[in-house]
């Protein structure tokens, strides 16, 4: 008899012989408007039942590569900075173990800690974020760090030239003025990051999709749904493109179940996950 | 006094004078993910309340034509080959009685017995399928029932070259590939319909539409949703299209009202069965 | 210490020195399908706090211009009557006092006395109507005073060819029919607005939306959803085009928050007014 | 082949033949808090099909009886004096008939109508009111046609000792003073009932029970929920005392079936118009 | 790294080592109102996490006692047989092992071929049953195999005098007529079990648990909620009396989680299930 | 005109006139299973208007006295420290201002820094505490700042022999045992307490009542539901006597509207608050 174990559709693959590793970090200690992204991980794992394996896409099989999902972190609610501690810790031993880590979040400040660690290893990354939001200000409410602030506390990391922004509708005005000078930010559409994929070339890129950069129409099931933002057909196009690139790391963020009594959020994370693991593992020479 | 008499909007027609036959198949019983599309057909008629009888797409008004509201089929529950019996020889008895019949799901195995009486009424029967899965499946779980087997056990039925299905998103590779062999299949659209119109003549023509066609933002009120599907207005011109064709006999499946708090998707549906209505009755020489 | 004052995000100014009047009539009394348009304005207020002051799309921020969110008005339940002398004697105020007022439905029937208001100070005044539905109706349910028959009350005051309406997709045939004779109808689409824009040059209009113009899957919390409507891209373009005119008077109604679960209906109607607000208020020589 | 016809389970005996007449008055044009009682005899209907009608509180069965539901009084949504003239005019033609009158409500304002035909044909009439509100204001937002002020409504035609009122837990204070001099008001608890069933010997009673009376956990489905309510042994034994005595007419109102998500609330109203059914037939010399 | 595992808190032992087995039987195939009990198993699972692994009210601590949870039967869903005979195979293993099968529903037909793997070891086998309904038709819509026949074909097995039914509130007349002949039925509370207790003495006892015998304001996700059911205090006291009698196997059905949206249900369910097992595990000479 | 004022229900005097200052601590940040409280003191004065200011238990009308509800405090979402910091100084400021603080959470974390105000002025004070959960853990997640450990961090405070603990009935056993060591805990009932009354004599008390004390059936919109708690009537008789004592501040955390679909339990927390004021502001020599 088996215990009942719960895993993403297709990822049951032994640790040591994965070429990625899929985890969830269940955390929205700093979210502002409304929590619940902590459940997105269980929800993904739960809904990837009614997905299949294969992709009709690009013609490719999950089950045909290798990947594990080990569940969830273990995290400290209640404390910000030791949540962003173990999620850095657990990230750095599946970069040691030369495999890619592909995190879902939680809430987008999990990024911070999974950029600190890729970029230790990879000093030349590049970020490509794709979101609704900049993620640029300063602070929220007196915090330096928070879901709002993310992209501003990556970026004193990655420094200027670093960061591709794209799909960005919502922020502040001084946002996007200071934008200006230290990111590449392109609004409303997703699409000139095909046009930009030559650019990296092989250096390694730390990608990051707040899935609400979907518009709430696609994507009902998120924290701060923004009206305006990219429809699945896009998203399905721009992961074609930059599964292509040297990608090291990756996270999905910002699914928030509860507000998604449809279900159809968590099928839509579901698909971008499916599509983004087949398309990395597929490549030649990964 | 009258009695508090449910049924959809323009369709109470005596049963002698109407040319097509609305009835509910309310059955879930293979329903692997999250049941609920017995709910569909009561949902249907009552939200059909808030719906007009005329259409302004194609200017005609459903009060102008004859058409029959019976309620649902008595099913036995738990029961899976008798309620299948029970659609057979319900369809059959409209089709001997020179009508039109008209099915909503339920769940989409509903149409295997309702093809099987038109079958024997038409036997160079082709079926026009649009859906988000290939329903190829030989099997789940064991069972040759099923909604995910539906497609495949028609086939035994009609044969090769006979099933043309569109907007398929979905299924194990196999399924594609057997499909290659069999049926023809578009993925992810389902307009090159129009332009197969003319191929299929008057050859009688068995429509089913699985909802689940449609993108999930616009109907999300299904067991599987399925990211990546057809919007409204494509749904629109393939019904536009299909109308003009020989169609004997047809049924639109899977609405899961519970699954839809906000009633758009049974709208969605309602307006799908006025504009397949509308269209077939107001056809010269119907 | 403040006392806890909701206010839609931006609009905080003095009442003395605000160009424009926010409020709110929580009136649903005539709806007939689903009531709860009275708890929009309060919706509004309150997720208004999850959107920031500033447009990207126009590069202008609302914080910049003078704008006073006043409440909801005090309304008669149960006497459709008194409330709608109570929106007029509300509106008449805000005309008397050069503001620009500007409503939150409620249902669509409270357009009617705000219309009365500014026609008796502009009696020029033309009606720009973007709905799903014709509102044309001569009664509901015997009753004159309906959201089903707002418009051809307004036309009463208003008369023949003062009206354009746009996006309309549902009716009786009898409403289209009288259309043609006394309105502009455009029948899907708004985008005909934008070529009519010269046509209205500098006479005063009253602009009232629908928001089920919009297509169900970008705002499913509405009373009557009217699948086949417009998306959240055509009616940015619509408001960049229609607030160059010499709007004098404007509402937003039909929001319905209860059945919209995940708040994305709210966040539409939001980001809508922000548009309006922010395109009006922007203008040289307002 | 039958129609869809939704009755009340077991109300479906012919009008001529029936002793007691069940219909819907679906009106909440006053509701000031959250309206929805109007789909409350929809939804009864349509869950009564999960009742049995055999009562094993008292072994009697429904079946035994002669009932009919004659479904819901066509009323002119928006106007509230045309709604109750449209209810005294069937109440009094089912009195004409020498019928009971049972009203599914809608909100407690349908109860004035009602009563007003009742009484004048018996004009010793009293009224025995179950609720958590005492209704005695005069008037509510200037209106004195309200879900607040129907029993002061109903004491302008019974008069002073006439009114019975139990379970009341809430009001204003000027409320609950005025019931001093004019009804007989029971706080908190309905059971002193039970004990003044003597008092009303063989005198006509109107019989109307708001289902707020009952305790929120109970019955969480109405529009204004006040804790501290009675439970279901405690009104099953009411209705026990209560159906001994000679009730000429009778209402349920209240439930406002959206705020009920897991439907327990139209199961107990359900059940307690059974109850009140099969007590009420049983009697000897009916 | 640990995988995702998924099990009811504080059943982790190993399957040898246990002296009980927990399984999830997810099937609601004849389900006639309302479906949705196949997701009670993972929703007790996930839910357990909230729930302490003492029990204040016999202080005992499950972890102290050996328990697996062995997750869900694989079942054939849209096949009513061939699910009963997994169900049967996977009760007899538990036995044959020498371990208390615990089964939690899924719908309550599951009882029958678990009562009949546990008969087949223990042919002088009773069963209390507590319930809201009878469930002894001889069949529903025309089929025998249903929730609603499932202890009438119990009594097929076990004959008369061995049947114990408590807390029944619901029927048709004739099954509570037939009861008296058969079974002991104890209307509309379970208490008088307390005074039964000392009739069973050694015997062996099945344990059958509909959760609808609970009152729905206190456990209102279940698919035909009936009103005037017991409170948690007294299935609290029954679970004490009961765990001191013979159980050999024992099971918890018809917790249906949808209609739960507050989760109240599945905390009730979880705790009855703690209980159970504290009161049975801790039993001297178990 | 005014500006949209939300207030709970009464609680508009002046802040010098107030008796007692009303506030909300909106903060859910160590939740570690359904956040949401951070809602509550928004929903508990929107749905205030729903209720009387009159109490018809006692006979006393909060209109009569001088309450303020000042709003939200601004709290540092994410930084659990400074959360605490603000809440300690807003409380610490209306103690010096002499007034009782209400305080309305929030998760029960939020006790801590106003026992620590309150106790900096009053250093004989003692807490009662109702609620389901011990809440004595030395710490959560390894965290001590937790809800699942504030009892433990106040008695930190306070010390031996100076907390009342009513209504326990979930925890570890090495906190029931713990608690024997350190304060009085009673299990299960509340009702104890009101023999305890004479014992606490003038002494001042810090009362915080988390609302999970009620059972789930009462209250379902909390983020851990724990069947088997009080009723409301026992809470009401509760109150009545706890207001007798000399109360110098008080709480009432854990309502999370999000889980209250039919907004039942911030119904009941409306009208315990308005219990408390009008029970602690009608005693004589306040």
């Amino acid at each position: 008899m088996n215990k009942n174990v719960l895993t993403f559709i297709g990822c049951d693959s032994d640790y040591d012989q994965s070429d990625m590793v899929l985890f969830g970090a269940p955390f929205d200690g700093t979210t502002s408007f409304r929590p619940g992204t902590r459940f997105a991980s269980d929800a993904i794992r739960k809904d990837s039942d009614a997905l299949e394996t294969y992709s009709p896409y690009i013609d490719r099989d999950l089950a045909d590569y290798y990947v594990i999902d080990v569940g969830d972190i273990d995290l400290t609610l209640g404390n910000t900075q030791k949540v962003l501690d173990e999620i850095y810790t657990f990230t750095k031993k599946i970069l040691n173990d030369k495999k890619i880590p592909f995190m879902v979040g939680g809430e987008h400040l999990v990024t911070l800690p999974a950029v600190k660690a890729v970029y230790e290893k990879y000093n030349d990354l590049m970020l490509i974020h794709l979101d609704a939001h900049t993620d640029l200000r300063d602070e929220l409410y007196g915090e330096r760090l928070s879901h709002a602030t993310v992209i501003k506390r990556v970026w004193e990391y990655l420094g200027d030239d670093k960061i591709y922004q794209y799909g960005i509708r919502s922020g502040e005005k001084h946002e996007f003025e200071w934008a200006k000078e230290h990111t590449q930010l392109v609004k409303f559409t997703c699409r000139p990051l095909l046009d930009d994929l030559k650019k990296f070339k092989d250096t390694p890129i730390y990608l990051t999709i707040d899935l609400d950069v979907l518009d709430p129409s696609v994507f009902p099931g998120t924290g701060t749904p923004e009206p305006g933002g990219i429809f699945f057909s896009e998203i399905l196009d721009i992961i074609q493109g930059v599964t292509q690139l040297n990608i090291v790391a990756l996270d999905v963020v910002e699914l928030s179940p509860h507000y998604d009594m449809s279900g159809v959020s968590t099928a839509v994370a579901c698909k971008i996950i499916r599509e983004l693991m087949v398309g990395l593992l597929s490549k030649e020479n990964l």
